[in-house]
């Protein structure tokens, strides 16, 4: 292995995908975006004689790709912790009905109209319905917070039921990719075992809700009284400190590890693992120190996504482009009516405007979606993979779309209830 | 690959290896030890059928051993950067002719006598005096530096110059790497070669000091003027605003290739690269955000330092024991008579405590030496690679010996004349 090579190649993919986040966040479209189109430029681009992929030894089997999808497995992990850090079992259940209820729709409505379409379409794999589906239910907490952040009403009614039903909604789609992706592993649509690995996730998650909201702050408290005490005694006395970065770092790593081990997927561990610290995340500096760790290996993951797209596959079929418009619509559509339905049986005197908010700003599927796609391609069964290329195609171009579209439109709704203005953020920035 | 496999194997890594740095720590012994041995204990641990190793997926050409290597040579780049960082061009022209006497004569004593002693054994291979002499040469900034922080005496007459020639010695030190490994690249002791990779080296270096005291500060007043009148034009004009932290990555890691491209080695780029940074770190917090970067990165290194020795060497060839012992007494007499010397040179009427404490101050040779080393196992020659594994096995032994002998010693001598008492750092923790 040419370890100067290695190097070579993550600095090029490295200034590529800041450079070209930073030119997309300019036209105040998410900058991951610019990412996944680098990572599709990389994986397709042939001028000539010249393959960008063959010359950064990136093509599959090569070292560098190698190399890449450690990085990319690790950027998504950091990605998901970072998310836990900022869920708050708190605040999950402060915001009560109306955001279970917006999620829960959110996930249902999607989940059915992406199965019944793939399955529609015909192409027979009851697998690929499946993977439709529960990308279709993915929501992107990412993408929504920062519009609500940037425009500054972070505390209106719709942005905290939006909020909590985001993170609720990511739960429920880490189940449902759990059941998904065991089925699709074990090769059988085995109802035993579609209850086992539910069973295991609903387990993993209310084991995590119950350390992150009972047990970790009861030994955060005895920690606190055994030194206060021991400082009474000793005024001297030094507190033994624990560096929580370098926990949490481990807690993030093994956490992947055991839902990978447990039949979930790596990300779903490393979010209930950032859920443990999310309480205390702000008094350690943990998302500051993530932030710092995820700056340098998050884009290699949304490189790594679009290099995972195949564009010839639309050139050899051109009606695809009709089945990705189809899913985009879907998407929208169905997230919509969904979450606002769930809000409107919650809040049966909820204005037509607040709907609307609340309906669009679930939508963006962000880089969500796109780690179920992920998953499903690297999930083999009798046919191929569980998502075939044609479909993750389809998928990432549903994500890019939907997480493009519903910035704006969000921001103009707000701005017409609320007279505010939108402002783009500094975390954007090269 | 089954990235769920490198997961646990980083997570079981990292986790192994702050713990033993920590506990090391607790002795008062410099956390790199510990992850050192760790990485002995990893590559060379064998209970009846059970292969640590083999377990881990670490062995020599397993997939496992790959990542490592990558993020192993990453922790180093970054560990070099972030020194670079520490190192800045007005220190070394300020504490003046003491500091590069001490460091120039620290240099030449050492090298020569190393080179010597290896020539003297007479295992017939030029390659492994040169790099003998190069490993004796280098002095570890960070372990010396770290003494005296903790101590308090940063700004004593002592205190400044060892940090101010320790400094000059890395840079020293890289030219003889360069030159080094430069013959032993090419094969031939070809003295047009030595003056061409001499004169490499020193434009490199005289390259980027240039960038650093002129060009870099004039460009970023430059932009500080332009937007100051832009500002006064308009009130609402909003500088650009650079994310300083990616633009040190990237200068990070393209400055590293740029060393290795033009037959330098890797950390050199990166340790330059990061001086170019060294007056504005501060102000752009890039210490800490590297720190935090390092503290995943960095581990990986040492652990991977430490795998590298085999433990059978010397089961096989117990003589090797006294061989190292030799080094280790050499490398401690050389670097306190080279550096002692030079002090004296400088000023003749100084006192003989000062003498003391300037001669142990530049002993551990720490990371640097190591580095050397390893990058010699690397460069094939006629009869195997330039560094053999025994030597390599001895010079890793010196590096440690010399980073645990010199701190306490150094803090005794210290106590001694300044009446202070010495603090175990809080960076130190797990």
């Amino acid at each position: 292995m040419e370890i100067a090579q290695i190097i070579l190649m993550l600095a090029i993919v490295f200034i590529l995908s800041k450079t070209l986040s930073r030119v997309v966040a300019k036209f105040g479209v998410p900058g991951l975006i610019g990412e996944i189109i680098l990572g599709v430029v990389l994986a397709n681009l042939v001028i000539g004689d010249f393959n960008i992929a063959e010359a950064l030894n990136l093509r599959d089997g090569d070292e560098g790709h190698d190399v890449l999808e450690v990085f990319s497995e690790l950027g998504v992990v950091f990605l998901l912790f970072m998310v836990g850090l900022e869920t708050r079992v708190h605040d999950l259940t402060s915001v009560g009905k109306a955001a279970f209820l917006v999620a829960f729709m959110g996930v249902i409505v999607p989940f059915v109209v992406g199965f019944a379409y793939v399955t529609f379409l015909g192409d027979g794999e009851f697998y690929h319905s499946m993977f439709m589906g529960a990308a279709m239910v993915a929501t992107s907490v990412g993408i929504t917070a920062r519009v609500i952040k940037d425009m500054g009403l972070m505390d209106v009614k719709e942005s905290r039921i939006i909020i909590g039903a985001a993170v609720i909604d990511d739960i429920l789609g880490m189940i449902v990719l759990a059941i998904v992706s065991g089925m699709a592993k074990t090769g059988e649509i085995d109802f035993v075992d579609v209850i086992k690995v539910t069973l295991i996730a609903v387990a993993f998650v209310l084991i995590v809700l119950f350390l992150a909201g009972k047990i970790v702050p009861a030994i955060h408290q005895k920690w606190k009284d055994y030194n206060a005490a021991k400082i009474e005694q000793d005024p001297n006395f030094l507190p033994y400190r624990f560096n929580m970065f370098i926990i949490a770092i481990a807690v993030c790593l093994v956490f992947a590890y055991l839902a990978e081990f447990a039949g979930l997927a790596t990300i779903i561990g490393s979010f209930l693992g950032g859920m443990l610290f999310a309480e205390y995340a702000w008094d350690w500096k943990l998302e500051e120190k993530f932030e710092n760790l995820s700056t340098f290996f998050v884009s290699f993951f949304f490189v790594y996504v679009g290099m995972n797209v195949e564009l010839e596959i639309f050139f050899d079929k051109p009606s695809l482009f009709i089945t990705a418009a189809v899913v985009i619509i879907l998407a929208c559509l169905t997230k919509y009516i969904g979450c606002a339905l769930g809000a409107k049986i919650a809040e049966p005197h909820i204005e037509g405007s607040s709907l609307n908010i609340i309906g669009c700003g679930m939508m963006p599927r962000g880089e969500v979606g796109i780690i179920v796609a992920l998953i499903g391609t690297k999930i083999m069964v009798d046919e191929g993979s569980a998502v075939s290329p044609e479909m993750y195609a389809i998928i990432v171009l549903m994500c890019i779309a939907t997480t493009i579209i519903a910035p704006p439109i969000l921001s103009i709704l707000y701005r017409k209830k609320y007279k505010t203005d939108y402002v783009v953020s500094d975390q954007d920035k090269l």
